[in-house]
């Protein structure tokens, strides 16, 4: 289509310019080479060496340091996938678009699309092909309706285009949570819980996004989670599980690709939610999958229908592929543990597998009954003694042991243990009785207080929902580790502090956020 | 919201990057204001200072030139828009996203829009508060459908949201064309018609954006076309009519932001077509108002139940609106003129108001055709009289005298008027008749040669479909400066040269663009 152009053959520059994922370039106003392109304003640029092909976003510089007349310059994610060193010419011409676009307006136009079409647009996301405006295209055109052969196509494609584990055992488990609520780091006492008792449980996590940790983030705490596939292998075998970053992986790239565009605008479809954990879960290896959904005023899903809808279309999308797909439904209301925030959460989970006195039992109890349903996946274990099981691997500290053996497996921490050292108290108005709490408003108010980047911030509660309190009296304390996030922190809890006491207080609301 | 941080405050740095449409700023990595945000990767930021707000895309820098520690670079739009010094400190926060988006949000989830929604959604992108994605997510979310009352609200808020034109006269005319034939410059002739016959004209005209010429840069051969909103009033008021560039008077602003995602889209659906053209028309104050609609196998409408159905479109707003809409399909089966490119086309249009005697005649009729129209709409003309009037005006000399009259009045051009130095034939490749003409391939071989950037690029077509021709005689001859651009066209040509003769060559089919 494109038969270069003598002056179409620039130098690679590297500019220093995270551009998040999409691939962005830049050529000088003065160039040569695409005059029509600068003139445009806006085009898409190929890339092209040795059959290497790069898409890029194309910006136009005046200024030399950026890309002189015979440059052309590499944001970071474009010099990093093109792998070619600074000086390398390089043919660029104008893009010839990927042909999925096509399927993408005519999903957009109403048209239902192939198997075909669907892996086509995947596989192209997942190579970096689509500008941002492309991805978002596809997500909204396919937000109002797609068809259950789609989703599974979806799903299928997604789940095919990274990294795929195969595990030599016929039971391998999984558990996720649709997130949301905060603390809630069952994840890190089940895995030892069922590691111990010997079944498989190669567990990938991800970092917080939008909350104030996310698993991988809590397990920094106390171990490496930056492990790549072949070191994956070597722990679960030693240690029949792990608690690894998600990300290291490349599970479902493609999804790490669409979640880049729906965060920025807000788009949560259910189809999306399941396509993306399924695919991922998919590509894990896991044969039995546990899917936790919380319900609560300010969770995720918020009623038993909703709980119902996004059950089925899990359970629909596990079977198409062969996967045991269990969903529960749990108590959303508040959060789950007395920690927000990586410390403080890792604090509550060694509490829970140290057996200490003081260890949340809320976390505890759930952390048995998720153990406790894939324990029974276990054809050795009679049926109904799992949540027994559970609690014996937990009380005789056999899950503990399991969790230093898979910490040592992973490798020592880098992270500091050490709480934010300036803190505060939000104190009950009036004696009462804890009747609500805004998973929303703590989330963000341990996010404002610097978690999860400053592993050491976030909340501590010290009270629950039920729980009777006196005016005066500590509703939960907030850890920040510099002034400003200490002081944005505690206006942001004086304008609502996320609790209701008695009826005395208003209700919190899901909109708060 | 977001109280500011001591830390938040940064200085602005001017960062010369041309990202096109998109407010776009960078800060360091080591920056300690919107930690969390460089963390996340990807996140809009607000710039405030003096109640002057600014929302933008955050891109992060590991290069101190770009922005250090203390600073935020602003690209070129947003270091335009913003207009204050290198230097000065402005806070930045995290955005609290445009309320709109809400309602682009529920379009997307299927909800029909209030008018109050669609203009709060006009008014922000109309300043720039939207990103390049939440853009494509309106456009996306209203193309599978759109209500009446939709479409009117759509585009009675684009018409109000930039430069709103109001003249004294009972009867200001316009005409529109829709697009996608090559030449086809009839507003050129049309305008002195009628500005000579005494009706106001006050045309404004786009440049070429996928074309090889646009009006504006056909006629910026001949005079200036950047030309302000007081000084188009004085030109009308003097010579009744102009023919200046649309982009300088800023006419439906909105109406430009959507253009900028549609185009690398490739999105056309016929509504947002509608309200684009119609907004801008009422904004420019046009009482009566004629569309151009060209048929033709490769035109932008092949068939009369698509021009029915926009024609239809278009009347149903112009009555809405208060204005007398008439719209006509035109023979868009080939090029009208002989010329494609600036130059030629202006070659053309000067022949034909000269009377020339080897002017175009598709050209003429055309133009005297539509002049007809829109002179019938003088109240003072009894009803039948304007195609003679229009021809009258035409071969007496008063046409062009009135041409010379607005190119005195808009300013002498700086352009060149040369034709390219290099140029090649096209032959027919056997004696027959010429059958059809590929209006999308002519188009592109023309943008190829270099049109519109080189104005004296293009194409002069010496046979037109019905033409007899003899084997070896040449179909069109292509004019460039460059020799790239002329090989890289006569590559284009060779690989098909967009005639059909006789029936021996294949029809040249609309997927060849």
């Amino acid at each position: 289509m494109h038969p270069d152009l003598p002056h179409s053959q620039l130098k690679i520059r590297r500019v220093r310019l995270d551009t998040g994922r999409e691939n962005v370039v830049v050529i000088s106003r003065q160039s040569k080479a695409l005059r029509a392109e600068i003139f445009r304003g806006f085009s898409r640029v190929e890339l092209r060496l040795n059959g290497k092909v790069l898409l890029a976003t194309l910006l136009i510089t005046d200024d030399d340091t950026l890309a002189a007349q015979d440059e052309i310059g590499l944001s970071e994610p474009a010099f990093r996938r093109f792998a070619e060193p600074v000086g390398t010419l390089v043919a660029v011409t104008p893009a010839t678009p990927p042909e999925s676009l096509e399927a993408v307006r005519a999903k957009i136009r109403g048209r239902t699309l192939s198997q075909a079409e669907i892996g086509a647009i995947i596989n192209d996301l997942a190579h970096y092909r689509y500008s941002d405006m492309e991805i978002a295209a596809f997500l909204i055109g396919s937000a109002s309706f797609i068809t259950s052969d789609e989703l599974l196509a979806l799903t299928g494609a997604m789940a095919q285009a990274g990294t795929q584990l195969v595990w030599p055992d016929p039971v391998v488990v999984d558990k996720h949570c649709i997130g949301g609520i905060p603390g809630n780091r069952t994840s890190m006492v089940v895995v030892p819980i069922v590691a111990a008792h010997g079944l498989p449980i190669p567990k990938t996590s991800s970092r917080a996004i939008t909350s104030p940790a996310g698993t991988a983030d809590t397990m920094e705490v106390l171990a490496r989670v930056n492990v790549g596939v072949e070191e994956m292998k070597a722990i679960v075998s030693s240690c029949n599980g792990c608690l690894i970053w998600g990300g290291h992986v490349n599970l479902s790239p493609a999804d790490d690709v669409l979640i880049s565009v729906e965060r920025p605008l807000s788009l949560d479809t259910r189809e999306q939610m399941v396509a993306s954990i399924m695919s991922k879960k998919i590509a894990a290896g896991s044969t039995h999958l546990l899917i936790d959904i919380p319900v609560g005023p300010t969770a995720k899903v918020t009623g038993a229908v909703e709980a119902m809808r996004l059950r089925k279309l899990f359970e629909f999308v596990g079977d198409r592929f062969g996967r045991t797909v269990e969903v529960i439904t749990t108590d959303g209301r508040q959060p789950i543990g007395n920690g927000i925030g990586p410390v403080l959460e890792a604090n509550d989970v060694m509490a829970v597998l140290g057996n200490d006195k003081d260890a949340p039992r809320d976390l505890r109890e759930k952390s048995l009954r998720l153990a406790a349903h894939l324990l029974e996946y276990d054809p050795k274990l009679r049926g109904g003694a799992g949540y027994a099981r559970a609690r014996e691997l937990l009380d005789s500290g056999a899950a503990l042991k399991q969790m230093q053996k898979i910490i040592d497996a992973q490798g020592p921490s880098t992270c500091s243990t050490e709480l934010g050292s300036l803190s505060f108290d939000i104190k009950a108005a009036h004696d009462g009785t804890v009747s609500a709490i805004d998973c929303l408003r703590l989330n963000r108010l341990a996010r404002t207080a610097g978690a999860p980047l400053d592993k050491g911030a976030g909340i501590r509660l010290f009270k629950k929902i039920g729980d009777h309190v006196e005016q005066g009296e500590p509703l939960y304390r907030v850890y920040a580790f510099d002034q400003p996030e200490h002081d944005l922190a505690a206006s942001a809890a004086a304008a609502g502090n996320g609790y209701a006491v008695d009826g005395h207080d208003a209700l919190p609301s899901k909109t708060a956020s």
